[in-house]
């Protein structure tokens, strides 16, 4: 049902990782860290420090505060930690595969986090288990773990840059042993991850909005095929992999990440408000009483649009803040209402007027279908839309769930389609360079495979029942 | 300490109220309407239905959709229904005092849910108990129980005409018995009370984002001093007071109704951007590279102030949309955390500018402070910033709670020593008269007690053991 | 459905009380000794503590040591404690009818705790409502605290004597306010109340055991009739009514006292015993293998049965001592499970074998049949049953519910038929007589109303919709 | 501190297990089989069934009842269903060691649950760790799961078989496949396991009180060394060990069976009796006026010891059948409260008498020490103490907990020494001729080594971080 979608978010990114070397209050920094990094998972959070001995961990369903007490934090003691936030996918093992994921093997404790998605995950996993070994869970992540365990006579170190040379795909890994975290980040560098310090330690994030949060310094990025090993010795870089051409998520600039990070050597804010400004140069006749946008992921692509045409800025729509992740489903005659609860239309201010609506993109339609009809019903003449982005047209493997049913609007229809689909006026989405233009770097660089198809690694048919649970 | 009460919000209204007549659905709309109103009370909600012969309740501390799940409306049976949303006071008795509040009395239910603050409780209270009335918690709203169970012989109506007599002070009633639903406003019509239609139903809510939400049309105010009877014969309206000037909350205006919602005659958006060109006019000579909100509630007047003034508008701090009520307390160094948790600048944006920051209201000032310490952080070279309303000097009477302890900075500071505590460039307050142009009413019909101190109904002293726990 | 009903006890007293006065431990005492009275209630469990200035609650579903916790008593400070034990009538207001009961009046707090039933309860708060009383539970015991508030000006001890003149059935109260505790018996003495001593301490309770595990000495009985007030200056007691015959309850030496306690004068052990040899006295020609009781509540009769006619005393089933009040429904085909599943046979013992079975009560005959059938299943080759009471033929109005529909298999049965319909091969009732010769004491003092009709207190009608919810 | 252990089982055996093959309710009978034996395993349950194509599991901390609602069991689909209540040891992971213990691997599931101890654990562990194996857990169970693994290329039957004839010490185990029921009991026997019918369907269970309790029929033990096949073709049984001597565990007779069960070819009650009947013979001379169990322990024995001496059967103390495993700490003053609060005397049957009382064993002797105090207390003039077994000397190896601390009061003290520290008149403990006479079956197959230390099979020693948690 529509408005039951509505509430969910229209993209999901898999996780967000963080984490701490070196610092007394290891896992309380790593609970802020995750704080910042919430809209990265919502569905459960974890985290684990070590104290040069022991792990201890704190795993649970839900948002980061509702997960973790003040006692949970008195028990993560230590100098090390490394947490964790997560869409899980559904199913019956849903705690067990929250992250982060520890094995104790040997005499030794070693703990993984993983942003990010492998494409080889279902052959290597037969592979393993027909030589003997058991899995705890249906997790990518697990497999690292058996692939370095078969490994460990060759020491720690040799074991875990041999087992990253067996996996595909895309991977933001942290791992963390009882006196070592090591950051690694696959080499076509998919999704962002950055190096920071406070006083003499050291962190680790999927974006820099983190570190603000503990008041850290950006140092940089942690590059694509880079691993880092941090102990007491210090930072030690490795890079194992040949050099290759990246592929930046492009998503990460229009939805994921905060406007207020800097990744892939940008500020994303200042992404957003360029795609606004492509826009109006792509579509200069536009005539409109004024602009709004869907707050507030329209928010900055609609500040530029408004800069660079000249039409005033309006928050045609109020956000409900207090609409939570779930509420009670109304009557069917209550027509869009999942949308309604969370935007109300201004209605002395829309009524009678030409607006245009702009959002940073449309993956479904129903949500937008529903918003707009709110907006004619609050007596708007005409409803034109503007996306900061091109039609999404294929799935991503890299760990992006655009959606659960598959169900990308632009995959099955034309823009004119969508247009009346939508009930809009006008529709217009940017174009693949007008996307780039915004971005300020290398237009070769990105994974654009959404909107081309073009998959920078190519991806493993799943194969019955080895496949795992998420194929 | 500072960070932990910034997660508050810096003035808590005690109350919303909703009620529905006539609709088979009336605890499911109620529950809407609540979510709508969640603004007015966020520690606790309840919801009263009757199908004619009984009053079915369901009460509990929280936020809306935790206090409600869909077996709890499955209970609440009946065509009507009464809800209310609350801060309530902190003490033992938590639950005991969230409303709607029902006693059942000779054979008969009765429910009252309350929105204002009556100034002669205490001494009613001493008066009915040393007759031998047993109270059962220390709301206001329970006087009105026992004036109405004294005068029961006369009948309900009669019995509640003669008991509203008795009470001074700021109130929306709705009060329900197993057939009628009734509304009731203090004769000055402090805060707002709108009258709805949905189909045949009648709907009353404190604002009109509740009859949006529920796609019921706005047909009128309940008017100040106003008694309305609905039960199957139809509408029946009482006017029980000698007609007096009204003293509408200005406060509702400047901060708490939503900015989607009708009150006093207006649309509060329209109000807030008025409010922000008054600043423009007041204030025409500062220099700026931009002007930036605190997101949300400086947004509007910001926009006002930008249209009016030409000066570009930027989001300049980027709002965490999961922090919750509740986090876990930062270690003393991390300063202004509780701050950050909420808002971080974009730095690319801010660093080296001189910047404008348009807020609705400063109260206790440790909140702004802080966050102007992140802007001047985040690099800006200067920073400004002009409230929307007058300096608040003075404690309110009539409902809302500014501060639990009392610290409102004007009451004790000059416009220039603010300015240095917070640590600000430049510190401009609109005038009383500047926030009543933006009103486009008679200037005559508020209550501007909090910035002047001129109380429009005298205030009742508290006398030691007999006052009520809120005194 | 029978195997469901089973798991309840077979009929159930409303409450247990204990006190304590002048011990700095007076909460702590006070849950030993509802841990003591656990068999006189099982729904719910209150304790209500002094400081001297402010009383502090705690009431809870379930049991004792469910309700309250460490920290629950660390905040029942004071040296003066009431607790309570009850079985609550069903219903929505569940936790609202736990005792004590506390009222906050005219700035004094005064709290009570009620074992017994008044019989007219439905007129007295008929017409206090009247009079503009309003009720907060359903309890009998809030209408002593309206009569009491109603009378405040004489002053507390006049006030509450006169309240106590109006009341009609079996009551044994604790009150308490700041700084006294009042024991109060009605003029009969239905239900047992004893005095005790800890050090300096005075200890209230319902019965002896409760002494002995807090080692407490047993000083006497509180008198039928009399009111005893403890404060600082001591215990007085107040004897307000006219002397009357007693009417203690004799079910109180059947089944609900525990063997342990002494009460009206007796060693509750020693009662049951003799009427067990009171049985081998009136049943002399029975032939049997051997004689057992179903444990626990058979065990002390059967014991004076063995010992009297010289049968050997065996522990034919046994009791599965984990079964909780709950167990999840069996299929339809499991037979006599919900019996099974707390006593099961010893089969080698039973096969082929004539045996006795001594019960101390038959209410509904539902779990003996069920029992019978199992010793049946198990081999036995005769089973005959004594039981050490007379048939229950009549309902009680004082304070102990014999069933939830009235189903008194005595009532419209005769013993054969009973015998026949539990499946015996010999069914024996204690005769009243013989029942009374176990007591050693007057035979005029007690109540047997339940065996004969005679009700010493007039029972009031129930009347339509002023009367109380447990009518 | 004592009172604190004194609510604790003097004994534990780590577990029980229950299966059903064939039955549409498998689950729910497996609910009520786990009631039955929860005597044997407090600290969590679980159920895992199988519909033929997939398991289904449920487990948690507590009682049976706590851990499954009847929702849990409508989940538990299919017609194979495993069970096991557990003692887990102390410790972080308490939840996931849990059993019956569920892995997935190479596209089949396989659970295992476990009544007993391996000795070659921790050996058995290190090596399969070097292998490569990772573990989940630090339950014995899970090494025979790695074992299996490494063979599965043989089939399960056989990969199974093999694996088996790893494992030193003492085990019954119940697996399940989607398919398939396995029951297998060690070599030498140590714990009961008994096959039983309801219908069709075949029933696995610790002890025959479980098969009672469904109205199974007992067909007969699984037998020492014995592996039991049960699938859709039937039972096969296979037999893989070498014939040896038999070592059931003694203390199953003499403390841990449920009396209604019949194990190792006996019915406990009648061992128990003939236990007391052996005391009488070894302890002719002892004079008193009564002989009393300390229920419910004592009660088998003092019965056979009454029926053979001809003394008179007093029930001296009264349980209280409301003492759950918690209860919050009395002051220091309150001398036995813990021990009280379980057992109160009978004062007016005990004073001024000579008693002897009746104990199956005593382990540390700090309950019997404060019971024995309770007793005096109540006045008793003399008090003697026969037990119905031998002095506790050694530690057990093979399942059973004496002690969290080891300390056997006998291991270190005469029989007169402890007489004393008990404060005893008279100590009779009951010779290992006499005990085994009991038994009326072969004296060579009991292990007896808490008794005489000569353990059947020898003891690994534990080797640092390799060894199991539990060494």
């Amino acid at each position: 049902m529509d408005e039951k979608i509505d509430l969910r978010p229209k993209a999901k990114e898999y996780c967000g990782v963080f984490g701490v070397f070196g610092h007394d209050d290891a896992a309380r920094l790593t609970y802020y860290g995750l704080y910042a990094l919430q809209h990265r998972g919502q569905e459960s959070a974890g985290i684990v420090s070590s104290d040069g001995r022991f792990l201890h961990e704190k795993r649970g369903m839900g948002l980061v505060p509702e997960v973790f007490k003040e006692r949970d934090l008195a028990k993560l003691h230590g100098h090390i930690a490394c947490g964790h936030v997560r869409y899980s996918t559904t199913g019956s093992s849903i705690l067990a595969n929250a992250q982060p994921f520890i094995i104790n093997h040997a005499g030794h404790s070693l703990c993984v986090g993983h942003n990010g998605n492998l494409v080889n995950a279902a052959s290597l996993r037969r592979k393993l288990e027909l030589e003997g070994s058991i899995f705890q869970t249906s997790m990518d992540s697990e497999i690292v773990m058996h692939l370095l365990a078969r490994r460990i006579h060759l020491g720690f170190e040799e074991a875990l840059l041999e087992a990253l040379q067996e996996l595909r795909g895309a991977y933001c890994f942290l791992f963390m042993t009882e006196d070592t975290l090591v950051a690694a980040r696959d080499p076509k560098g998919f999704r962002p991850l950055c190096l920071g310090r406070l006083g003499d330690s050291w962190v680790v994030a999927s974006e820099t909005c983190a570190l603000d949060l503990i008041d850290a310094e950006f140092v940089r990025e942690v590059e694509a095929g880079e691993v880092v090993f941090i102990d007491k010795r210090g930072l030690r870089s490795v890079k194992p992999f040949p050099r290759q051409r990246h592929s930046h998520c492009i998503f990460e600039f229009i939805y994921f990440a905060r406007p207020d990070s800097q990744i892939f050597q940008q500020t994303v804010y200042q992404v957003r408000k360029c795609q606004g400004a492509q826009l109006a140069k792509e579509y200069p006749n536009l005539e409109a009483d004024f602009i709004m946008p869907f707050p507030d992921s329209g928010n900055y692509a609609a500040l530029g649009y408004a800069m660079a045409s000249g039409l005033p800025f309006e928050i045609g729509m109020i956000r409900n803040h207090y609409v939570g992740r779930t509420f009670i489903q109304p009557s069917q005659d209550m027509r869009d209402f999942g949308v309604r609860v969370k935007l109300n239309p201004v209605r002395e201010l829309i009524q009678g007027k030409r607006v245009i609506v702009v959002e940073d993109s449309v993956i479904r339609g129903t949500t937008t279908r529903a918003r707009v009809a709110n907006i004619r019903r609050a007596g708007a003449a005409e409803v034109h839309m503007l996306v900061s982005c091109p039609p999404h047209r294929f799935p991503c493997h890299y760990g992006i769930d655009f959606s659960t049913k598959g169900e990308l609007i632009a995959a099955n229809h034309t823009v004119d389609e969508i247009r009346d689909m939508i009930g809009l006026d006008t529709l217009g989405y940017l174009s693949i360079d007008g996307l780039l233009e915004g971005t300020h770097t290398s237009k070769e660089g990105f994974c654009l495979a959404c909107f081309d198809g073009n998959y920078p690694v190519p991806i493993e048919e799943c194969e019955g029942k080895f496949a795992l649970e998420k194929c």
